[in-house]
């Protein structure tokens, strides 16, 4: 039996996921798509940046409006493996992304579908359209992992 | 009749919404303290920088974080002209940041005591002691002027 390919984005975010393992970061991978087309790629690295807002959605968040030299991403996508956390949920909102896709849900410490529910919230000035629970099973097993192999 | 003399980081915050207005940007400055002494600051830039992660706070604790080598500002303060919104709450908590210290309310973009409320949520891993209110009146009035010259 095969498992039905996942779209292209989420197999990048993933495979930036599978790298922030390596770099011993949790491994969480995120892309922005333009047009179809991967604009920005960005693994989880705070401990390697010594920086604590860099989570993969804000780099790849960040490179992406470099890459097109505007603070506003509109009719741009976010693919990230996990539920974004409320402090890349705002990101999203401030720049426009026009679609979310996630992977895993994450419980303990999502902020879209729940906790903060940051784009539920009437002070929220975008929302984007949010499609979750592609590559669920693969993100999850990423993290599975990493924490096993940690805690060995 | 005089005014109660603010907390130099509070006078430090509103000098950087200044020069955050003279830069075309909206008028939010933040500062980070450790052991009394300011180690970084910066004013709201999302369009200077074309980054819509740009906010005063984002960028004061990623400077904090690069002058102490590393991605935890255990014992800091932040100290911000502007009550944060659901990204810049996110960062101080990601970065440990021990007491917020803030100015004015934002019933439009606020998430600590209205919205999303990301410190209150159960999926919070790090809440700072919050203090509200030093400074509200000068760090309104330079929000009002702002926008008022924008308009007229």
């Amino acid at each position: 039996m095969n498992r039905w390919p996942l779209p292209d984005p989420m197999a990048a975010a993933l495979a930036q996921a599978e790298a922030a393992a390596h770099a011993g970061e949790v491994p969480v991978g995120a892309v922005v798509v333009k047009d179809g087309q991967i604009i920005a790629s960005a693994h989880n690295a705070p401990r390697t940046l010594r920086d604590p807002t860099a989570h993969a959605e804000m780099l790849a968040i960040r490179r992406a409006a470099e890459a097109l030299g505007d603070e506003r991403l509109d009719g741009c996508e976010l693919w990230v493996t996990l539920e974004p956390c409320a402090m890349c949920a705002g990101a999203i909102t401030h720049a426009r992304i026009a679609r979310l896709y996630y992977g895993a849900s994450d419980p303990k410490g999502g902020a879209v579908e729940q906790g903060a529910r940051v784009f539920e919230q009437k002070q929220c000035l975008h929302r984007p359209e949010v499609y979750s629970g592609m590559g669920e099973a693969e993100a999850a097993h990423l993290l599975r992992a990493f924490f096993h192999a940690r805690r060995g």
